[in-house]
């Protein structure tokens, strides 16, 4: 009998990583369960002679080197492909470009791409798996997963929770995202922050900041986007630190297993104070970590899909 | 007895690769040989501990990337070299900046380099061996070699093949080159395009694209480089499109083992209608994959010559 | 009972190398014969499984492509990280990105960056080794251990040795970090070039180039940094030539054994005229061969302590 993860694959060959809202409740409790059994395996080398290909058209070293250590972990050969100095300057289509790669050898391709759901125009036309590192400011997946698999670990699961994600949600597509995946899990999400941010559907989960600290078993901070106009119209970083930040002060309310959160880079003394960013409750740096295993669970998975099981 | 190749290998060592020109027409047949026994190979690793280094002057990522697949298959290391933030900035020789990778212990180097015969400088000095991946509008050998061999894939052979060679051929020497090396190799070449661009040389083997359609087996389309002044004096794309390119309408003409070429990025409907990109006859994409075929025959070859059998 | 060196890794643990002032003679001599022992062995790849990590924020071809070399070559896998597209950019501390690394899974980093002495805010929170590859124009460890290297190889050891070096010293900490190293060995060092370049304390060790000629066993020339406001004071290229570079009619006059080094990339006909560049006497390609063999050697012993002697 098939599960439903087999019959989704089966459903859209080759299978892509696109969007967290493909996927079911099981099926991310499934590539979760994967990176967890990763980060304790041994480093493995099956995959060589495979070729990974990351086509990032936006400077996310973070996510690149995240994606490249994933690679290289699971022992596949990486293509580099600088966008700035490529095809894609000639004029060639995004499309040409993918299938280019797809010609020379690569057995799966990783893109970032400033386009909203510039996917949509690859997905059934390209022959290996594609995995979306970013899509403008609409979706990232592995960066969700690598949430989840950070509250996963720290609590079993998410029924219950209670989480805050305190920032810019409104223009943050993938805090958007995370809202609705982790509601779908079971959590009750809040938002908080400087409530210009926040839409009318927002404010109905609203609490300040003083209010999160003593419900709030997971702080979701968001990074402030300096370069943002938003910003300036609400505070300075000082000013926002106090009446919008994590302070030292108000993170001896918190309770006493919650856990803090920040997607990096990190303003320091802006999001959240200099001294917390590597407390106790802090996962920041354990959520990089966790980027490295969910990447690797998701290439594994669309590998053995996409080679008949080359991996196992 | 010596074969023709290894007295060549003798008379030049190391063996460099460098123009067609080069080359007789039982070397090509050999080279063409090995690469396409690697197409049907299992990926080899036993050049692992080898080095290679990509010396790109010039932007070119399809070439390159290329080149860093078939060393990858190879299971050579590839030493990653960044000429636009290099010590050539800093006034330092393009013989010394090789002399320096060969010092640093590259065991064969790829350059590419905007100036023509950039090798004449190097290849009595330098002790390991160069393939040019492109010298100005000059030499190609490796973009020749692909050619040729998704051509002998399809007919088994050259010679009575007529084949059309369409576009600026005037400005581009890798195109007078390829029809050189086609007439050696036993083919009947013809030209078409705008007349504007023919020499009194070329025009004795022009054909309209009309004509090309009936008799061609091979139409080898040319890019048309937006960025020229040549192309604006002759027509917009929609127009050149009509009168030169290869169009749906006449696609319907062509024989029916004909086949489509095309050096790629393509400017859609402007050298070629976008729905015949993928059509059967197209071999655009197939060309990309022998580009890493050949590579590999040509890397393989060199080092096999440079370190006595390495690959054996 | 501990040697110097056990006692010296057990105070700083992660061992880093950050300066050739924190090495005692008997640990420079350690490294020495460490490299020397690599220089000769088949190369290995034990360190499969472990990551390096590059963090240039400064351009620097030469020093980079030399440790990718060496951490190839002991096997390592390299992670990429381009300074100029990072997170860097968006007011991320450098602590921060290093600590990144870190949590990615980098076993070892290598940093170039401009700020002197960047290292000092690093050195007791980070967890895995530094590697100076370059202060400011402070200190460049690896750059001096290859100096060190080529200079045993060549004389067996460093007593009593007449060493000139040749060019802007003031200026160059690296040069004044050899002088101090260089006579801590043993030798005696002495100093050329413009006068107006010289402090006191320098002077009292000048002698002109011609001086130099006759006495000195190692001519040490520094580059001319053409950007450098100093230079135009002192004279053109040619003049410098003349007045204070190693002509070849000066290289006449030295000494029966004597060597010439220089770091590269080279000026040619400025520090040292053309033909000199390959001489017998010149060491300038063998000092880019010992900078593979010391950084592999910098490298295995940091990882040999780090990792509890994965490489043995």
């Amino acid at each position: 009998m098939q599960t439903e993860l087999e019959r989704k694959w089966e459903r859209c060959k080759p299978a892509h990583v696109l969007t967290v809202e493909d996927w079911s409740v099981s099926e991310i409790h499934s590539i979760l369960d994967a990176a967890e059994t990763l980060s304790h395996a041994p480093k493995q080398f099956s995959g060589r002679g495979l070729f990974a290909a990351n086509l990032f058209f936006e400077p996310s070293t973070r996510t690149k080197i995240s994606f490249e250590a994933a690679e290289k972990t699971l022992g596949l050969d990486v293509l580099p492909f600088e966008a700035d100095t490529s095809s894609v300057k000639k004029g060639e289509t995004l499309y040409d470009t993918v299938k280019t790669l797809e010609s020379i050898g690569a057995d799966v391709v990783v893109i970032r791409h400033s386009k909203e759901r510039y996917f949509d125009e690859l997905r059934d036309k390209i022959n290996i798996p594609i995995i979306n590192g970013g899509d403008g400011c609409g979706h990232h997946p592995t960066q969700s997963f690598l949430d989840l698999l950070t509250i996963k670990q720290e609590f079993g699961q998410f029924n219950g929770l209670n989480i805050v994600i305190a920032g810019d949600i409104f223009h943050s597509r993938v805090a958007r995202s995370n809202l609705d995946v982790l509601e779908r899990l079971g959590a009750n999400v809040y938002v908080s922050g400087p409530k210009e941010w926040m839409s009318k559907e927002l404010m109905s989960r609203y609490v300040t900041m003083d209010q999160a600290m003593e419900m709030a078993d997971i702080m979701m901070l968001l990074r402030i986007q300096h370069e943002r106009h938003a910003v300036k119209m609400v505070a300075g970083p000082g000013e926002y630190h106090k009446l919008y930040g994590l302070t030292a002060q108000r993170e001896k309310k918190m309770k006493k297993h919650s856990i803090i959160m920040h997607p990096a880079p990190i303003n320091r003394n802006v999001e959240i104070a200099d001294e917390l960013v590597e407390c106790k409750r802090s996962r920041i740096f354990k959520q990089m970590k966790n980027g490295v295993f969910v990447r690797m669970a998701v290439l594994k998975h669309v590998l053995d899909q996409h080679k008949g099981g080359f991996f196992q």
